[in-house]
C-alpha cells in the first residue's frame, strides 16, 4: 500500500525563490555557472538542508552531488531523482532547480512523515548539465553513466583556461567515490516543460515515454556573387533563393511525419550580406528531430533530395555534413507507468509527450530505468531570465514525483 | 564629314596598365581611395598628360578634374567625356578608369591628327564617384550637377574624421571654380558593363539608353524564439520560414515584369542566429530595379502584398520601410543615336541596354544631355580586384567613343 503523503508546495516554492539569490541578475534570472561562487553557495545550502533532514551527504569525483536517505532494505540501490544547479549565463530560476528542489521536496515529505521505504532514496544534482561554462553539456551525468572518461571531464577548460577539476577542487566539491560505482535502481528528473505544449494545451503534467532523436546538419550552398542591378535574373546563380527554397521546404518535410516531427533552420550566414550585391554563398544549419529514429532516417533523406534537386534545378553547388546524432531514446515503461498513475490518481490533466530537449536523464537511461516529468512553463520560454513556472505546477509536479518514486519502490519490496 | 580617325588601343591599353601602379594590391587589383597619396598621383600623370597634349587643365572647389582642348568655337560649351579615378577599397584597374583614359585616347588622337573639332573637347575625372573613403557615392558630380550643395561635400569626413576639403587641400587639388559653373553641350561615360550580358551573348559595345531605377526596403519579420525541440510545428511563430518565402517570392515578381526587371535580396540577418532556436526575427533588405519608373510601381506592390499576405498567414509581424528611391534614367536619343551609328560603323556586335549601376551619368543626365557606352568585362565581375576586360574591348569602346563624340559635335557646326 502506497501512502497519501503530501508534498509541501509552499515550503518548495520558497526554496524555489530564496536559492534564487544564488547567481541572482538583475532581470529576475540566474548567472549561476557550473563550479562558480554561486553553484558553491547553493551546493552548500543543499548540503545542509539535507543533512537538516537527516540525509548522508556525498559527491563523486566529477562533482555530482548525492543525498541519501536510507531505506528499510540496504542492499537496494537507491532511487534517484534530481537534476541540475547550475544555470546559463542568462538563464531563469527552474530549468534544473525544479528536478533537484523537486526531489529535495519529496525527501522532505517522506522524511516529515517518518515514512520509510524499501530503497534508499537519493536526492542528486549533476554537474555541469548546461556546458555554457564547460563544454559539452550533462558532462558529469555523461561521465556517471560512462559516455565520457573522469579524464575528459577533468580536463576540460572553460574560457579562462581554468581546469575542470581545478573549479571544481576550489569549490570544494571534488569527491573520491568514482563517478559511475554507484548502482541505481531507478532515476526520475521533474522539469520544467521548456516547450509551450502543456500550457496551450491547459495541462499539468507531461508523462515522457523518452527523448527524441535528433540530428545536425551544417550546409552551405553556393552559387555567384553578381551585381543585383547589372546581373539579369536569368544569368544569376542566387544562392540566397536556393537556401530559402530549402529552408521553406524543410518545415514542409516536417508536416510529412506527423505532429512529433520537428525540422528547423536556427542560423542563416549570408556572404557577401551586401545590399546591392546577389548573394554567391549561404551557410545554414539544420536540426532534425523525431521520437523515432527509423523515422528520422526518413526526413534526413528527404531533406537531402530537397537540397540537392533545388541547388541542381538553379545551378548552385552544395555542401552537406551531419555533425551530431543524437538517437532517439525510450524511457521505462515501468517507469513511465508510475508516473501515469500517479497523475492520474491526482486528477491533474496530463499528456504522453517526449522530450525535444537533452537532459541528465538521457545518459542516465543508459545504466538505470529512467523517465521525467514534466510541468508546464510561461511560454514554452527556458534559457532566459524571464523563464517562468507557476507554484501550483511546481508542487504538482513534486506531488507526481513523490507519488511516482513511491510507486516504483512498493515494487521493489522482498518477500 | 566625320573624318575616320582611329584611336590607338596600344596607347590606351598601357596607359590602363601604367596608372595601375598607383594604388596597386597584391591581388593585381587597385586600392585608390579618392583624395588619397595615390589619387593625387593618378591625377599628376593624368595632369601632365593631358597637358603633354595641348590640353589646359583645371579643377573646381569639389576636385572634378577637367582637361580641355579647344575647338574652333570657343562660343559652345565643351563635350565632355570621362568617368572616375577613385576605385573601391578593393577594386579593379577599369571601374571607372577606363571612361577617363578612354576619354583622354580621344582627346590623343584628335591633337595627334590635328584634327580640330566645332566645340572644345573636354575630359573629366570625376571626385568621389566610389564612395568608399567619403559617403554618398557620385558625391563631386553630383554637387556639379547640384544635387548636392558644395558644404554637404567640403564637410563629409572619412572614418578618421578628416574632412573632405581637407583631404582635397592635402593633395592640392581644391580649385576655385565654383561646381557647376560649367555648362557642357553633352557628356559620354565609356564605362565597363559591370554585369555579364555582353560576354554572356557575344557582344562588344552596350549602346546604353538609360540606368535603371532604384529602389531600396529595409524588412524585419517577427514571430517568436522557441526551442526546436520542444516547439511542435504548429506551436512555432518561425520568423526565418516566413522570410525565406518572401525571398523566394520576390525572385518569382522580378520574373513576373520581363527580361528588364531585377529584383534581390543581399543581406539576411537572423536573430538569435543559434542553431537550437526557431529564429524569433529576421531582418532583410530588399533591391527593385527596371527601367521604367510606373514598373517599379508595380514590383514594388507585388512586393508589399507578398510580404503581408505570408506574414499574416504565418501569424508574424513586420515592418517595411523605402529608404531609398532613385528614379530611372533615360539618356538623351540624340547622344545614344550617335553611338548607335558609331557601334554600327565599326561593324560592332552591340546590343542596347540600361544600366543596373548608378554612373555619374545619372547626375550629369540632370544638366546636360548624357549616355554611356559600355563594354564587356570578365565575368560581369567588378568591385573586385580580379575586375578584367579585354583589351580589343576597351579599344572598341574608346573608338566608338571617339566616333560618337565626333557625330555629335558634327551636329553643333554652325552656319
Amino acid at each position: 500500500m502506497i501512502p497519501n503523503l503530501k508534498i509541501d508546495g509552499e515550503r518548495l516554492w520558497d526554496s524555489l525563490m530564496d536559492t534564487a539569490r544564488f547567481g541572482a541578475t538583475p532581470k529576475g534570472g540566474l548567472k549561476r555557472l557550473t563550479l562558480s561562487a554561486d553553484d558553491k553557495l547553493v551546493r552548500d545550502w543543499f548540503v545542509a538542508e539535507a543533512t537538516k533532514y537527516g540525509c548522508t551527504v556525498g559527491f563523486d569525483e566529477v562533482g555530482n552531488l548525492f543525498a541519501r536517505r536510507p531505506g528499510k532494505d540496504p542492499s537496494l540501490p537507491p532511487i534517484a531523482m534530481g537534476s541540475h544547479l547550475d544555470t546559463q549565463p542568462t538563464g531563469g530560476k527552474f530549468d534544473g532547480i525544479l528536478g533537484v528542489l523537486g526531489a529535495l521536496e519529496v525527501m522532505r515529505t517522506l522524511a516529515t512523515a517518518g515514512y520509510e521505504t524499501n530503497a534508499p532514496i537519493e536526492v542528486v544534482d549533476w554537474a555541469n548539465e548546461e556546458g555554457s561554462r564547460f563544454s559539452p553539456a550533462m558532462l558529469a551525468s555523461g561521465v556517471f553513466a560512462g559516455i565520457f572518461s573522469r579524464e575528459t571531464a577533468w580536463e576540460t577548460k572553460d574560457r579562462d583556461g581554468i581546469a575542470y577539476r581545478d573549479a571544481l577542487e576550489g569549490i570544494g566539491y571534488l569527491g573520491e567515490e568514482r563517478a559511475g560505482d554507484h548502482p541505481l535502481s531507478a532515476y526520475f528528473e521533474l522539469h520544467i516543460e521548456q516547450g509551450p505544449i502543456l500550457e496551450a494545451e491547459g495541462e499539468t503534467i507531461g508523462v515522457l515515454t523518452g527523448v527524441q532523436g535528433m540530428r545536425w546538419y551544417d550546409v552551405t550552398v553556393t552559387g555567384q556573387d553578381a551585381h543585383t542591378g547589372a546581373t539579369p535574373m536569368r544569368l544569376r546563380k542566387d544562392a540566397l533563393v536556393g537556401a530559402s527554397l530549402v529552408i521553406a521546404g524543410i518545415e514542409r518535410i516536417a508536416e510529412t511525419y506527423g505532429s512529433d516531427a520537428v525540422a528547423s533552420v536556427g542560423t542563416v550566414e549570408v556572404h557577401p550580406n551586401s545590399r546591392n550585391v546577389v548573394p554567391g554563398e549561404v551557410a545554414f544549419t539544420v536540426d532534425l528531430r523525431h521520437p523515432d529514429d527509423a523515422v528520422i532516417d526518413r526526413m534526413e533523406a528527404d531533406f537531402r533530395a530537397l537540397l540537392a534537386d533545388t541547388c541542381v534545378a538553379r545551378g548552385l553547388d552544395w555542401t552537406e555534413s551531419r555533425f551530431w546524432n543524437s538517437p532517439a531514446v525510450r524511457f521505462d515503461p515501468r517507469l513511465v507507468d508510475c508516473v501515469d498513475r500517479a497523475a492520474a490518481k491526482h486528477g491533474f490533466l496530463r499528456r504522453r509527450m517526449v522530450s525535444g530537449a537533452g537532459h541528465d536523464a538521457v545518459y542516465l537511461s543508459r545504466v538505470t530505468p529512467t523517465t521525467m516529468i514534466f510541468v508546464p512553463c510561461a511560454g514554452g520560454v527556458s534559457h532566459n531570465e524571464s523563464e517562468d513556472a507557476q507554484p501550483v505546477d511546481c508542487a504538482a509536479g513534486a506531488q507526481v514525483l513523490l507519488d511516482a518514486v513511491l510507486a516504483f519502490d512498493a515494487t521493489l519490496a522482498r518477500g
